[in-house]
């Protein structure tokens, strides 16, 4: 086996980074959209709001007829109308005239404000409706002018962001019926190695559950992306290198974990080897995960992880998770990186880079971060007490309680940042 | 109509906290568990590792063979046999022998530690393999001894916990191929207003088109919940009427937008009355979604929300989400809540309690908060650009630039508190 010559980690994104690109676009009906990235700037195809209208259930006046209001000396009003929402009124409001608005409602010509409901007093006069104004109502008073929100043809919401509800909000008032968004790129899962044991299947000596793969999905779903699982490869390299191929004919990215350690029964070298790929790396400065291998051919990716479960993880995160929210047209393709303070003293045992899974609390308006569990990469429970990773350059000796410190926080991190 | 008396925000939620409950559970495959809220404890059904395992690719040998070891004086030891990832041996490791084994791979008797791959010296004399090493290996290098990561019976994760790819890697390496979770509740969205146009349908006079309910999608779907859209509710007593009951026989959850303010044409208030629900609150003394009703019937919640925009928003996140978070089954219900430092300063006009949209960022280890936009709950441009809610309590008069506030995290909040 050829020798692996690890590079930085630093270095190993800058590989992977130089060769991403968006994938391609596709229309979806906005009942779908929910999740999806934006492939187009979203542009206000009117003013909001749209026409002048009322912020207040209450009554269009003319302003100046309440200049001289008083408690002494009220002012009356004749009720000439009523608009509601959604309805418009042909009626021009004339001096000393008042008509009845709901919220939302479009004033009616010659009116300039509208007098609450609250502080109109009304009372019916014979057959007609007057209201009785004690106070100066200045012009414009609960008012919403046109393009006072967002003005036409302006941005509203940049190409590359996520739509969440506020998004659908925008989306649907200007009218996106249909939305430009990012196709969302499948991913082929693999594993290796005969040691695994399906979930349903009892333990038996010397094996394990296939746990990676679910692992894997779960990844993948939160970046937005679909996995696609084939299943555990077989234990004979024609076979293997047969499955890999026809995977790559379906799908654009492909992940392979298990058996990227380096022990004999790792076929994942020899295939790239084979498939003559672009070996972007196979090893990096890094624990967990230094048996991390990325290639690409022809226009797909391959990432062969480790099958030590943080290992594996960690990979996936760091170097598939770009890619994918790269295709996926993000803002953000990374995992979000802060600072925070922390809680206790680090001494570091060698030269790698450590990305220590970690438990990252907010007290207060600061960020403290402490490691989970012990910190060797075989330990699963770390896992799911984990919310971020706790970045320690290569080459750190150590770091003191208090010092600040580079954290990657994963998903529902603040959920779990806060109890 | 009967005069609506607003209660406190804090009143509001306890009135509501003091009456949800979780919902039903239902078996589901792991294949389908991502997202949904754990109703029972993960427990280890064996030990982790459950076998004394290698923890490298390397040699199982005796320890005690290599105390005298050094470079001047290697020790060699012949290898008797090989262990593959999955594979288990009778062969008994023997004074002056070796095994050649896999990462992960189960210790072969008599053996009590690994040595790496790297550090063994391989060599072919005759027919025969031997290794040679040339410092003392301690007892225990290299090997993973049972339950050294999980013990027996221990939870590992706790009901209430949703499933995100951790948890999915543990359900899988304990056998979980089916997970008890709660079910998904349903919640039915009416939309109120005949100033509604839907998305696909070009601007008239005085109509704007419907842009809630798709915010009321996306609100219910990102807490986990089920939505089903009911329509546009018409715009006669009873056929509201009617419809709304239909609907509570298929839905335990109900919101309804719009038409919400102190207009004419608001039904809902009327319905719960005819319904004789019990009215939780129908006024909370904040801004915006003041005029936000919960109710409950039977075992069934009604929300009547503001059908500004804004509003809407704050009124679903703020009682809707723990509802049917608690529903769920969820650890947390409540937006999660943290401190962050005010970035300018804030004066108060009237005495409510206010949840202002704002944008939080992250710098250093630090959490800061500004307010976005213009502070009037029509603005439906600052939906977007807000990630948190800045929390003004009632009767706050001003907070100046650099005091610390409460703000609650709305999602993706940390994604787009870091730039």
């Amino acid at each position: 086996m050829e020798e692996r010559k690890p590079i930085d980690v630093e270095q190993a994104i800058h590989k992977i980074m130089e060769r991403t690109k968006q994938g391609e676009t596709e229309m979806v009906s906005i009942d779908e959209a929910m999740g999806r990235y934006l492939a187009e700037d979203v542009v206000a195809d009117h003013p909001v709001p749209s026409f002048d209208r009322s912020s207040f259930d209450g009554f269009a006046i003319i302003a100046e007829d309440t200049t001289n209001a008083s408690f002494q000396e009220p002012v009356t009003c004749k009720v000439v109308g009523r608009i509601g929402a959604g309805d418009v009124t042909d009626t021009i409001v004339q001096k000393g005239e008042a008509i009845r608005i709901m919220t939302g409602a479009q004033m009616p010509k010659g009116a300039n404000a509208i007098v609450a409901l609250e502080i109109a007093k009304e009372e019916q006069i014979n057959d007609e409706t007057w209201i009785t104004v004690n106070r100066p109502i200045e012009k414009g008073t609960n008012v919403a002018f046109i393009g006072e929100d967002i003005q036409k043809d302006v941005v509203i919401v940049h190409k590359g962001r996520q739509i969440a509800a506020g998004e659908l909000s925008i989306l649907a008032t200007f009218g996106y019926a249909k939305v430009k968004v990012y196709k969302r790129p499948i991913i082929g899962v693999f594993v290796t190695g005969t040691e695994l044991l399906s979930v349903d299947e009892p333990l038996v000596p010397g094996k394990i559950r296939n746990s990676n793969s679910y692992m894997l999905l779960g990844q993948i779903a939160s970046v937005g992306a679909i996995p696609k699982y084939y299943g555990i490869l077989p234990d004979d390299y024609e076979l293997c290198y047969t499955s890999v191929v026809q995977a790559l004919e379906e799908v654009d990215y492909l992940v392979t974990t298990g058996g990227a350690s380096v022990g004999d029964f790792d076929f994942v070298q020899d295939i790239l080897h084979e498939l003559q790929a672009t070996v972007l790396f196979n090893k990096v400065a890094m624990r967990p995960g230094s048996v991390t291998t990325v290639a690409t051919w022809k226009e797909k990716w391959i990432f062969g992880l480790s099958g030590n479960p943080a290992a594996c993880y960690v990979g996936f995160e760091l170097f598939a998770r770009p890619v994918l929210k790269t295709a996926l047209g993000a803002e953000m393709v990374h995992l979000p990186r802060s600072k925070a303070i922390l809680e206790h003293d680090i001494t570091m045992g060698n030269p790698f880079a450590r990305f220590t899974r970690a438990k990252a609390e907010i007290r207060g308006s600061d960020i403290f971060v402490s490691s989970v569990g012990r910190d060797k990469s075989d330990i699963i429970s770390a896992l799911v007490e984990a919310n971020a990773f706790l970045f320690i350059p290569a080459r750190t000796k150590s770091i003191s309680k208090g010092e600040e410190v580079t954290i990657l926080w994963l998903d529902q991190g603040v959920e779990r940042a806060i109890e």
